[in-house]
């Protein structure tokens, strides 16, 4: 059985987080992830060609190296700042090996905060002896907190389960409320287990759950810079892995896709303004890519997220976008629009059914379903979302990204 | 020379407005523009799938007649209403038809308001009477504040030319605010002229003024269902337009270009909560598609719009915007990015030269440009938008589309 776990801790993982002074005085922005020797290491990063240099350098150790050390800074993420932010991307990691005894390439970095800014090193530089210091296996929940930035709530979760009579842990924190529409990852998310893992099947493992999960939310559509998943296996429990298919293959695999998918709908329901949490559910496509178009284009309508955040059944902006959504030879006839289990559209137009206040009475609810089937098709796809609200515009015209 | 010109009346068109109770009461929303006998007209239409009962009626009755009355009513689009809204569309027609003595194919109807309620046809055949009664020349003011729905202020243009000593008149009205993303036509506009011009030519000359203004401005990417735009040609100046590579041609063009341009600028300045109009100008693409596919992309992230409306020079979220517009293998070093003439961003970060103050000199005025340089093809596109406001949020949570 797959239990959630109170606690938060996994063998073979430390974590700190100290006040480096990146871009506010006072919090804690830097964290600092140990790996215990012969740990392995999967990664998912962003596809946006301008991903930033922390992105490009976390790639080509993940590949190089047996990474020991992930280093994370909130408040500046080093995105948009050409060579010489890849420079000082490096200079962070080679201070961090030297103090910790590793290699370079041995260092994972992460950074998110403002695009655009020098990566002050110094700073990074003059903490390191005090986030080495501080390494506790308890350090997850301050660890959670320092990556913050729109964020109002940390994103912890945790999942125990028993395996041949050993009890293996999986726990992971994430970060992000804005400029969220993760594609092959999310901002940024950290998980951790104490299983025996071997590096190419982790990766299997990581890829299986982030497709349902932080591949499949979406605040504003503006694809991060930064995004980036990582799965690490200390192999402390020493409960090994061997495949994804087998009985405990599968409860263990189940374990890192419920962790995923309990931090991807905590960033929507932390979305920036966010009032509300909403799937999108599209099926009858004629194939996976069509469906989640649809419901991309549906969760990503500036008036169907108005429309949420007044809880106003104007389902007509709903019909709206998936009459723009980018398909072939729709045949509005075959389509039909539920909110929960109350049917709204069918044959083209109002189901002759729909009662306005059974509508409203699902729009008033903070989670729900719109249910979208096509009709011409057997493909389906998911997608969460959350409402556009004053507080969006509010946080987004105030805050720099 | 093409002059604007203050007065819009257009010999061989006549117009009328009045208050129908169509939605409100006592304010105008029923239209009629009458078309003297021979002239002709083109039109484009929304290419929404689930596109409202009059644009399939407008669209069969334009192949099959010769149009004399145009029938537009606001508050109700009569959109997602199925076979029952058909009905209630061709209905309308016939009872114009029979008072107005002409054929019901030569009645072009249109609907801009609420989608998927249903049209209240007595209403329309009651204030039918009064509206053929009150035809007249200088009716646009009156016809162009009819047909606004959200929108803060009527959208009227017009241009006198001189051809062959005879003078040309085009003036035409339109209505948009919100859901604005017109593809192949915009929300609803309507051009006449006193040229006389086949109707093939005139098709051509309208598709060609479309597509650098309807259909290159986007306020929220929401395809409206019932966009439609429509050019008439009485044919009463006596002057005929025989092709459209003549200089004369060619200035009758352009004087339909600058009417169908002057109305696009005006929907977006007048945007929903718009206080910004900004073009976003791509150059250097591989193909026009790619170009506008960027285009579109930065101009409809709401980080973007969010910065556009705060005034704030946050380059980072155009950068994030062009690194996630779906082009293959973007070189992010070849790109370079301009606020007017503020180079902001090159070789994938920002520009060495460059100083926050000029940026925010530039996000301070009202009108701008966002110029983008992909540095891998010659090809360009333009796009015009507006900000994301409070206001924005603030409309579309009180108002239903």
């Amino acid at each position: 059985m797959v239990e959630k776990a109170e606690e938060f801790s996994v063998g073979g993982i430390r974590l700190s987080a100290c006040a480096a002074g990146i871009r506010y005085r006072g919090r804690d922005d830097l964290v600092l992830m140990e790996i215990a020797e012969g740990g392995t290491c999967a990664g998912v990063f962003t596809t946006n060609a301008f991903c930033a240099a922390p992105v490009i350098v976390a790639r080509e150790h993940l590949v190089s190296g047996s990474p020991r050390y992930l280093l994370i800074n909130s408040g500046n993420a080093n995105a948009g700042t050409g060579e010489p932010g890849l420079r000082a991307c490096r200079e962070s990691c080679r201070f961090l090996a030297a103090a910790a005894g590793c290699a370079l390439n041995q260092v994972l970095p992460f950074s998110t905060g403002v695009i655009g800014q020098d990566l002050p090193v110094e700073r990074i530089a003059s903490a390191v002896p005090e986030l080495i210091a501080g390494l506790s296996v308890d350090g997850w929940e301050r660890a959670s907190r320092a990556i913050m930035t729109t964020d109002t709530v940390p994103k912890l979760a945790s999942r125990r389960l028993d395996l041949g009579g050993r009890t293996v842990r999986v726990t992971g924190m994430a970060k992000g409320s804005g400029m969220i529409r993760p594609d092959m990852a999310t901002m940024l998310a950290y998980l951790a287990t104490d299983a025996q893992v071997p590096k190419a099947l982790l990766q299997a493992c990581l890829e299986q759950a982030v497709a349902p999960s932080f591949n499949a939310i979406t605040v504003d559509g503006d694809t991060s810079t930064n995004d980036a998943c990582i799965l690490v296996a200390s192999g402390q429990s020493g409960v090994g892995i061997a495949d994804l298919e087998s009985g405990e293959g599968r409860r263990f695999a189940a374990a890192v896709a419920d962790v995923c998918m309990e931090l991807a709908r905590a960033i929507i329901r932390d979305g920036e303004g966010a009032t509300k949490l909403v799937e999108v559910a599209v099926r009858e496509a004629t194939s996976v890519e069509e469906a989640r178009a649809v419901a991309y284009t549906v969760a990503h309508s500036p008036l169907v997220k108005t429309a949420l955040f007044a809880s106003d059944p104007n389902w007509g902006r709903i019909l709206a976008a998936v009459g723009r959504a980018p398909l072939a030879n729709l045949d509005v006839n075959g389509v039909r629009i539920w909110l929960d289990d109350v049917c709204i559209v069918s044959k083209g137009g109002r189901d002759p059914a729909y009662e306005e206040a059974a509508g409203q009475g699902v729009m008033g609810r903070p989670e729900f379903q719109i249910r979208i089937a096509l009709g011409r098709g057997a493909a389906a796809a998911k997608v969460l979302t959350c409402d556009f609200s004053f507080d969006y515009v509010k946080i987004n015209a105030e805050y720099r990204s």
